[in-house]
């Protein structure tokens, strides 16, 4: 059983990871909006999407009927239950994709400030923790986990950087509000994505260690960073 | 095994149902301090969040000990399955919490604009679809569990509503862009925690039916509306 539960694991470790890469491209898609205002890849994010959706449900399922049909214990059932968690927070990524492509109708308004702001970097680094979290999760990688933790910290002061542009660009161009307020939103969306990668790692270290490190030090520190929210 | 298998699954509804209660003052509180300005409300809600996430951790032990000693299936395998997700959206409520109270200090800079939006109202919406969604977990009561889910559209006019007020009052109040701006990130985080109690919602349905009804029309035409996000 052992080894069955072995091949099956590794099928559905290796779902993640592709729904990882739907993930990443979500998020490149979606920022790419922000530079290309092209319609055409609003629909491809939407598809993104559906897809991501879709697998969400399937591994589920498949957790379900691993647990009901193998009754796994240990760091095998740790494992199943990190799977099932890490299937929520990638489908939650793909909602906030979705968000950033929603407003894609106000995006161009003002391209100096896009340009300034370089959200498009911003992107780079959350695709990036969503890559090294998966990787961690693919090669029980604890050291890898942790860094992905660290990382969410450069996103943080990223938002808060755009925040606080935006602050100051919509006081003196009251007409431009709205385009300003789409980049805080948009600068949050991704925020939001680097929290689910963080958590995706927290779900590593606690599959891996049995070690639940969701509200110690780390967690509390991140958590402190988040104001102004 | 199957009698002390429901004592054990009743306790660990009770605590959810427990930790349901926290969430219900964490937005209660959270949402005082908009009208008070009270530091010492503050420090509450810190305390509550502390204990929800202490409840967080202490119920997915239980879960994972529970599905390694007594190998569930079929209903009470989903029903353990559905704990350990709304035991993490009720967590994430409280983060929530936190963050409109972060934001403490830019309250009441303007009281008029705070009174018009009138987000107390918003805050007990909010609260009701907490309570309602617990309610439906308890009483594995799907109709209830499907009115929070029609709830949620009535979060969504409130969040659009602020929203659009606010980007009005800033073009005519360039001063008081913060204040504002305040006000709109408070209401999304009031309709994140109202998206978190639809999440129960659907846990509660799949528990009860076997249904996921996660992507389903009802989540698609509830995403369809949160544009702008």
């Amino acid at each position: 059983m052992q080894r069955q539960f072995e091949t099956e694991l590794r099928e559905l470790k290796n779902r993640i990871l592709a729904m990882g890469g739907l993930v990443e491209q979500a998020i490149e898609k979606s920022t790419l909006i922000l530079q290309t205002r092209d319609p055409v890849t609003v629909t491809q994010v939407k598809a993104i999407e559906r897809k991501i959706n879709e697998e969400n449900m399937a591994i589920d399922n498949i957790c379900l009927e691993i647990l009901a049909r193998l009754s796994p214990v240990a760091a095998d059932l740790r494992l199943i239950l990190a799977i099932i968690k890490i299937n929520t927070d990638l489908e939650r990524m793909g909602d906030q994709a979705m968000n950033i492509s929603y407003n894609v109708d106000h995006y161009h308004e003002d391209g100096e400030v896009t340009m300034k702001l370089n959200l498009p970097s911003m992107a780079v680094l959350v695709k990036n923790m969503v890559r090294e979290a998966l990787d961690a999760f693919m090669k029980d990688d604890i050291v890898l986990a942790e860094k992905v933790l660290q990382s969410d910290d450069a996103v943080d002061q990223f938002k808060n950087n755009v925040f606080n542009k935006m602050v100051e660009y919509m006081k003196s161009h009251p007409d431009r509000i709205e385009s300003a307020l789409d980049m805080i939103l948009i600068a949050r969306n991704l925020e939001r994505m680097a929290d689910h990668a963080t958590n995706i790692a927290e779900d590593v270290i606690f599959a891996c260690t049995g070690e639940d490190v969701r509200h110690g030090v780390g967690k509390a520190a991140r958590e402190g960073q988040e104001k102004p929210n």
